[in-house]
């Protein structure tokens, strides 16, 4: 049922969907890219951008500091009184925009593109990660304020700028300003639609375990033509250890890494079955026919149930142009694992290193340096918040939206964990929206019905008795 | 028997050394590296420094251009006649000098470093590969000359700018060349001392096979968070492809690639014996202590005998400070091998090509970049040249010269197969010099006993019959 409100707040949105468009363009033309120490001020930057937006749209607002980059705070009362609680978050940095040279125009400078299909993309670092899709809810706010209306519930506002290099403030951040940032249940827009007609809600996450593994021999580069074969070569230790790290069915022979993996439920395998999941064109996507992982899964299941391991970047010896006969003193190596189920990160990157020393010649020392980890999560598929953003969205795309599982998102699991509170996570990436890749962007459609979701999961919500959503948040 | 005009040229050399020493730092602060285009222009002023001060001494000479960079060739009738006419040869380039960072002081910006032991070091890119080792023969050329004597030999002197960088314009212009550059037998200053009181004379050189492979499967980065699992991963590809070159004895497991290789001759294996070379000493030079080559070979038989098959530099995927999680579209490795015997190493590369394409799963596709080769080289260790060599070296160290196996030096198949003509390589380089390494150096004796080397060799050669030279050069 939409209200005149909603109506109106609606309206808004079409009719100022340029400007909303241009305010997008400008947040991407900071290239806040937080793993680089170089772009530190462009994170402060985009920062200071978004508080600075909030306040002016009626926000109490702040750029509080932390131990890296900054956190993005605001607040708006709402109705005020009982209203649901609403904690959103999104991330303003981005990810490193190279192989800079595989980008059609520059990455911080963004273009809009017609495809042939008629289709308009706006193309950019961090057109969809994380700034397109954070933006759409700050839009729905602003409509609906515009538009003469209050947000229907009480809105905290939490953007993040160490999203894509680790969060490591996340955690103190959370647990140094609990009280203020509590709320009845969080929301956040960082995940996938379906497709490009159908929304999704993702209430699965895979965990992560990450970090590099370097691997040293002798305590110089040397000449191959002198040292050639007597002398170990690191590149050719790292090359065996990481080729075995997984066995000919593409299982992972990581000790003890499958503990806490459960086989897959047949009630959600018939579940996920009626999705209309295309594994095939999921890949042939992106110039693939067979699935890499795990023999006797489907690709569906290895997306989503199974656990991973995969070298993310690997580096030693000579690696520019021409040619060096260079036996390097040392390789590198930064691998990532996808967790499912109860698999411990700690454990598993333990195990990692297990093997690595296991599999280490005379005269060779590896040394690590981890990159935290979370567990996988699964989110209750029938709270109230779910239930009525499920419904909000059905009203603004005619079409149901779909439960899928997802990546990881570290950032649930520190809210359940430190603030006890359950995430809703509604997100309009699309597969082809190349995030972490040269060319990312996101569909305008996307953007523009992401913006109308959001207005309509607010009023949805506002609806919501509190009471019901703190239960179902703290089962 | 030392003449008056050989006393007199050591004499001038013992009083000129700082001056010598001066004229290789200055040739050392241009950082001619061939394999960077951005240092075109060092490299041709490097070839012109070299010509420019050959034709000071009275050598005709000159710069001549090639496809890449220049070579520069000049003549010195020397006592004219029937003297014996010996080719040097010598390369101005040099390696780039990555990793930067590992350098005591800047790599073209040279220094004098006093070790504890009272040794005298000059460091920098090229001190010792090659420009530091060809100026000994130059700086001979000038003691001789300016203390009043003539060349005791025709000598033609050929300095190449691509040896660093695979030595494309070489062949091509000693075809072009040929009548000019003929003479009865090449030196090449360019290969290594026995120890730092010990000549050497290198008689055999491996081979060379070497180029870069890359793998491809998707057509972009992909997130490992979305495609994680289904998505094949070509560093993971490579990284077995890599694993896969040898077995857990050390051996090569490419088809055909011992081919031509022969068991290790028991009385050479009883000369070398006598050598006293320290494989332990060898490799723990470079903090190593395990030989790392085929099982039941010793560092000796490994450096020497063996064929070898290095990981010269591998690449993929994200390798900056940070994390990306990103499944890349492409790995690549440059490889090398070291040839022994009749190996082919054409044959070895195709090898290597087929091994490669037969390891590939679905949806990779590999392409190699072939990096030229050659054959293995063994000399005679009794031409007339050569044991005048020898003498001269005897004379001046007081000690024998002792002959050794080195690495490879494809200029020296090139001379053969082209010009017909056998070479002698005697070097001063040291095993520490770390040629290819961050702070490359040259010992100042070795430099300095380098030059007064040289001017016995060349007196020496003076005396030897040409004819018998031209018969053995011939055999």
């Amino acid at each position: 049922m939409t209200s005149p409100h909603e109506t109106a707040a609606l309206d808004h949105v079409d009719a100022q969907i340029d400007a909303s468009l241009d305010r997008l363009i400008a947040l991407m033309r900071i290239p806040s890219i937080s793993t680089d120490p170089a772009h530190k001020d462009d994170c402060l930057r985009a920062a200071r951008s978004q508080a600075d937006e909030l306040a002016d749209l009626g926000f109490a607002a702040r750029v509080a500091p932390t131990q890296g980059h900054p956190m993005v705070v605001a607040h708006h009362a709402g109705p005020g009184g009982d209203a649901p609680h609403l904690l959103f978050y999104g991330h303003y940095d981005v990810q490193p925009a190279d192989p800079i040279e595989l980008w059609r125009h520059g990455p911080f400078d963004p273009v809009i593109e017609t495809r042939d299909d008629g289709s308009k993309q706006v193309v950019g670092r961090g057109a969809c990660d994380d700034k397109g899709q954070f933006r759409t809810f700050i839009e729905a706010f602003r409509a609906i304020l515009e538009s003469g209306g209050t947000l229907p519930c009480r809105v905290t506002v939490l953007l993040e700028g160490e999203e894509e290099s680790g969060s490591e403030s996340l955690e103190p951040f959370l647990r140094d300003n609990m009280q203020e940032l509590k709320a009845d249940v969080a929301m956040i827009c960082d995940t996938g639609a379906w497709d490009a007609d159908t929304p999704g809600i993702t209430t699965g996450l895979r965990g992560t375990a990450a970090g590099q593994v370097t691997i040293r021999a002798a305590d110089r580069d040397l000449h191959s033509g002198l040292y050639g074969g007597p002398a170990r070569n690191p590149n050719e230790v790292l090359a065996r250890i990481l080729g075995s790290m997984k066995d000919e069915d593409g299982r992972v022979t990581l000790d003890g890494f499958y503990d806490g993996v459960a086989p897959i439920d047949s009630e959600l395998r018939a579940a996920w079955d009626k999705l209309g999941f295309d594994g095939d064109a999921f890949l042939r996507e992106v110039e693939l026919s067979v699935p890499a992982g795990e023999k006797g899964h489907d690709v569906l299941e290895q997306s989503w149930a199974r656990p991973t391991a995969e070298i993310n970047g690997m580096w030693g010896g000579y690696i520019s142009e021409g040619f060096k006969t260079v036996i390097p003193s040392e390789a590198h190596a930064k691998v990532s694992f996808r967790l499912v189920g109860d698999q411990d990160p700690d454990k598993v990157w333990d195990s990692f290193k297990r093997h690595v020393r296991a599999h280490l010649p005379a005269d060779c020392e590896a040394s690590f340096k981890p990159r935290g980890g979370s567990r996988a999560i699964s989110l209750a598929t029938d709270s109230a918040p779910l239930r009525a953003a499920r419904a909000a969205l059905d009203a603004e795309w005619g079409k149901s939206a779909l439960l899928a599982s997802g990546g990881s998102i570290p950032v649930v699991n520190s809210i359940k964990a430190i603030l006890g509170m359950d995430t809703v996570m509604v997100g309009f990436a699309l597969n082809d929206d190349n995030i972490h890749s040269p060319n990312e962007k996101y569909d305008l459609k996307a953007f523009y019905k992401g913006i109308r979701s959001w207005v309509r999961i607010l009023n949805a919500l506002g609806q919501v008795d509190t009471e019901r959503t703190e239960a179902v948040a703290a089962e």
